[in-house]
């Protein structure tokens, strides 16, 4: 085996456990272990429980209404999601308890779905500026919301506590409901020793946000976070809630930073050897862009790693071709099929129309993505 | 303005001409400008019609059968796919003339939807393996094929002439009608100077790879070539047919290649400035990577362009964010709605559901990506 030093980002390459696929399929697809899936599920829970901690997972990851289902069912408290587009697809199937989690800007199309959304569920939001206080309130008095902090990632959230309580403040000048405060420890992703100093980070901002809010009279309850990398850290003292989302299926980046093991991966896109021909160093597949996505995070090398070839690289994807190194190691033959493990799932899941859903080797069921492409 | 020669990729960052957007758009969403895009299929038309060549125009970009039908209207002599499925969305609704431009690998699954669609169009696909042939011929008899030959892309096609007779000769052996040879000269996206030299290697390479085969006995009709950035080159004699997709609407990628003018490109995203907490040097937009897809071409900077603001770079996409910085110009307000010229128009369209068609400034119709995600 090569080992781990000669891999430019670093990553433990062979460490990827085999993940063998039904015959027959067509490609590429999208094919989810279920037991596995349900033991990443029933892990978190069990974590979170211990803790006494709500789990909220995001549905950003899987978009499926199956899969949150069996979220809910096995303990979770409510779901979050990116989107009002999401958030009305699980709305409509039952779910009572969903949390937006993003600083949405209730524009006049956004406004009139949040009113509807909100008259059918427990509606939370985010908010990260008094700007956008009226007219969330003028949109739906009964949402509630949290005040987004930022804990490092330096994408959204206010910057200090002090930020945080004016945002409180017009909110609650506005009718809206200030429930608490949430945050989003995305630095986690940044290396494979982020994640610990990016729990820390999380835990150590919701607290002071949460205490200048309760210090103006706000009635913080909730203080959410969390990430798969740093939902699962021992020190979280003071937070009540988890949001990981992507620890349902697992991804090469989640192997890479250790946030899941090695065998843990529920998910993998199947793709077929369409050719040979152009280089004797290379072989083709038939996933690219359009099945993969074009994550490359700093931990892993290239666009997703073949648990039965670590040695060879997906260089480069086109959007309907992956070209990919051999390496040190054999070449596969044209027509093989190869679960290809990606960098990152949620926007994998996000390009197809079904999962196909696995077990003991072979395909049970295919669950719609119900939820893809709505992304507003 | 900022000079071109600031910018790490030497792109000309001003050059984008303005692009507004109609009121009330609920964001992120894909926009079409409908005059621009019709202008753009006239003039590859028209000069493809002056050099006596078909337009087969790849319809892995739009996806759309509302613009198929507006190409073939125009004068297309028929449409590219790259998959199975693309094929079969269109030859549902009466399109008679496919080239799946792809080699494509006839498992069983693949081999029967082959041989239904061949029963409904005049069916050519791609071929670039002897191994394929086989197969192919026994999952449809009727099939046309067209032999790919690789001209510098590396990615698939035989390397020589040598090989593309061999392969000619297995399709013949197995019951294929072999009716010419394709490429596809992808390395034109390289860097801004390499479009003519990757057009040359085209031509260079169909007709050496078509005079061996006529030498072996094949009737070589069809000698099929062509990228949105070599179709236009001047010196193409011998091509028969050109396979552009891009084209129809343009893209931040082909503006830097000169494939397209500055006030050519027909399809934005729509986005809404969504936060500006976390750094007075930011802002945040909710078109992340499920809106923009994360190609990153070396050609440009970032991902996406805002042509209301040549100054800011989209230095990183998450999911459901982009990371905007400011640079040397003004920064918007929140809630300002935003055209994002994206650097690859294809992928950005697989994400959508729809299309939102506007013309001087309103919106005028929304039509489906009918064959979004079929990407198999």
């Amino acid at each position: 085996m090569k080992p781990a030093a000669e891999s430019p980002s670093g990553e433990r390459r062979a460490a990827l456990a085999p993940w063998p696929l039904p015959d027959g399929l067509d490609t590429p697809a999208v094919v989810v272990d279920l037991p596995t899936m349900e033991r990443n599920i029933r892990r978190m829970v069990t974590a979170l429980a211990e803790r006494g901690v709500d789990l909220r997972p995001h549905a950003k990851t899987h978009k499926c209404v199956r899969i949150a289902r069996r979220q809910l069912d096995a303990g979770a408290a409510g779901i979050t999601t990116a989107t009002i587009g999401e958030a009305e697809v699980f709305a409509d199937v039952g779910v009572r308890d969903i949390f937006i989690a993003y600083p949405i800007w209730p524009s006049p199309p956004k406004a009139r779905r949040l009113a509807a959304l909100a008259e059918r569920c427990r509606l939370r939001v985010g908010l990260d500026s008094a700007a956008a206080a009226p007219l969330l309130g003028e949109a739906a008095g009964r949402l509630e919301v949290l005040i987004e902090v930022d804990s490092g990632e330096g994408r959204t959230g206010v910057p200090d506590p002090g930020t945080a309580v004016t945002v409180a403040d017009a909110a609650r000048r506005h009718g809206l409901t200030v429930v608490g405060v949430f945050t989003h420890g995305g630095h986690s992703y940044r290396s494979s020793d982020a994640p610990d100093g990016a729990a820390d980070d999380e835990v150590r901002t919701l607290l002071a946000a949460a205490a200048a809010m309760r210090a103006a009279g706000h009635d913080v309850q909730v203080l959410s976070s969390g990430s798969t990398p740093t939902a699962i850290a021992s020190a979280r003292d003071g937070v009540t809630e988890e949001r990981p989302g992507t620890f349902v299926f697992g991804d090469r980046q989640q192997v890479a930073l250790g946030a899941i093991g090695p065998g843990d991966v529920a998910m993998v896109v199947a793709a077929t050897v369409v050719s040979i021909s152009a280089s004797p160093d290379r072989f083709i597949i038939d996933a690219g862009a359009k099945a993969l996505a074009k994550d490359s995070p700093p931990t892993v090398d290239g666009f997703g790693a073949l648990p039965a070839y670590p040695h060879a690289t997906i260089v480069r994807t086109y959007d309907h071709h992956g070209i990919v190194e051999v390496g040190d190691g054999a070449r596969p033959a044209l027509g093989d099929v190869l679960a290809v493990v990606p960098n990152h799932a949620c926007p994998v899941v996000n390009l197809a129309d079904e999962l196909v859903i696995v077990e003991a080797g072979k395909v049970v069921d295919r669950w719609p993505v119900d939820a893809r492409a709505r992304n507003r």
